[in-house]
């Protein structure tokens, strides 16, 4: 099996939460239209709905109760997306102009607080006081993460726990979440529930560990966004974390002097290439691997198939992506 | 019995909220500080609290509790005031700089979701699963009233149902739910916490109607803003939509054009005059005191006392005052 043959098998069910995403996000309001079919359109993986349908196979697969979750946990998503686009002054994402750029940040506030609304709208439905708990909590944590990046921008002092928590509110919990709820509502086996939530939060941290070094190493045509946007941006990420605290004097000055300067000073693109020469880079993806053997763990406690074999190769894909 | 003596009463809980206020919004980092700080102080008549701690005083009054749906209540407003100033474009809020004309949109959008985090993360520490039901209900509502807003900006032909829906999901709904889990908390009687929700309500569409009447008819001093903002933002309020359905037709007509240049037209001060001069503005102010009525009767059906006094008299307090 390939990755590809995963998305197929969920074909159907995926069209099917595509449709609905594009249906609840529809409003007659022009420019909030523009914006929100703007950012539909951008796409992406939809690997929340993905975690959320192969999740559900562990229990009693159905796909209107899974769609009901997966559809507000891909709109909490993008919600977060386009806040986190003004919060980092992003021009583009996915190749794309991000909705601040394209229009403004009055434009991309409130299209989140429209499709953040649209979701608990949705998510409102759902009669289980059990899934409001997960989804009210995550979303409150993901509020929190939003925060905590801000508070840290050019912050060159900060740990690498504090990095960990940052990246587990802003990308692992929803992943966790995503996997969690579709297994959850499936009325799943408790500790295939727990597993597989572990298994999410895992694989989210290897994900937007793996992404923090591509946006270092990458390619900005793979990227869709201009490659070092991190560290321009004063988001200080693990191979910058590990070269201030192991790298050479020199090193460790000059990005001292870049973030204290708050992104003013001219040497981005030569501390760039440091990073990109430095042992930072290796050490971070033997962190993510690290976080991918614990997923992969939590899946040897699942029953065996071809739904823990699409789990394992997702798992799998993310250690070795370069976009 | 007068309208201090019902803060003076509650004195001593105001307070504690106050500082939990204070407390909850407190960050290290230093411009999320300032902002919220800065709508903190910024203050308002705590009606939001002040409804929880009376409402609570029909069953067991524990401010613990009460205490615990109150802040979280108080800081979903403070979110939304400050997000609304983004959508508005207000520089002024109660005589003081909006957070967006002080620093930006962008720091107003993440003060806002910075605050909406701090509200749900108070709110999570509440056991009862009523309360969130309820207070995710009340969010997604008030997401979809912010949207509402910008649909119908300078819109002419809207009809009175869609401003009282817009007006219901940006105040009555916030008062109502302030009553309501006041009351749920304190373990009152079933009828009493549907009585206080209504009341609420009622209340809260009559004081809305009525800040739509004072942006028009008021001093710039007492609004602490400009007077006629509403129809300067593109806000179509009550007043308006009464001269738009039966003022005459040269009335009509310089409105229309007005709305139409989505505020270019040079005429605003002289509409402003017309419109003072109305219909518009008793047929705002009786359909205010339809709804206080309302608000009454529905006190009836709670016990007699000091608290119920209470309640009548900030009813009437929203119907007759100028600021």
């Amino acid at each position: 099996m390939r990755l590809q043959d995963i998305y197929k098998n969920l074909r159907n069910d995926l069209r099917l939460i595509e449709r609905e995403l594009e249906a609840s996000v529809h409003t007659d309001h022009h420019q909030l239209n523009r914006s929100a079919v703007h950012l539909l359109e951008a796409g992406g993986k939809r690997m929340r709905p993905v975690f959320v349908l192969l999740s559900g196979k562990f229990g009693r697969y159905d796909i209107r109760r899974l769609k009901s979750v997966a559809v507000p946990l891909e709109l909490i998503h993008m919600a977060t997306l386009v806040h986190d686009d003004v919060i980092d002054d992003a021009a583009t994402r996915r190749g794309r102009q991000t909705v601040k750029a394209k229009w403004d940040n009055r434009v991309a506030m409130y299209t989140g607080d429209y499709i953040l609304g649209r979701s608990l709208t949705i998510a409102s439905t759902i009669g289980d006081p059990e899934v409001h708990r997960v989804l009210s909590r995550a979303i409150t944590e993901m509020c929190r993460g939003e925060i905590e990046q801000i508070r840290h921008f050019y912050n060159y002092e900060q740990s690498l726990l504090t990095y960990l928590q940052r990246i587990k509110r802003k990308t692992a919990l929803l992943m966790a979440v995503s996997c969690h709820l579709g297994a959850l509502v499936a009325g799943a086996d408790p500790d295939h529930v727990r597993r597989l939530r572990l298994y999410g939060y895992y694989v989210g941290m290897a994900f937007q560990i793996t992404d923090d070094v591509l946006d270092i190493v990458g390619k900005e045509k793979e990227l869709g966004k201009p490659a070092g946007s991190d560290l321009r941006q004063g988001n200080v990420t693990v191979p910058i974390i590990y070269v201030l605290m192991h790298g050479s004097q020199q090193d460790r000055e000059r990005i001292i002097r870049y973030l204290k300067s708050a992104g003013a000073d001219p040497s981005l693109d030569d501390i760039l290439d440091r990073l990109r020469g430095s042992e930072g880079i290796a050490w971070s993806y033997r962190l993510a691997d690290r976080y991918l053997d614990k997923a992969l763990w939590m899946l040897e406690g699942l029953p065996d198939g071809e739904t823990r074999e699409s789990l394992r190769l997702i798992a799998e894909f993310i250690g070795r992506r370069s976009y």
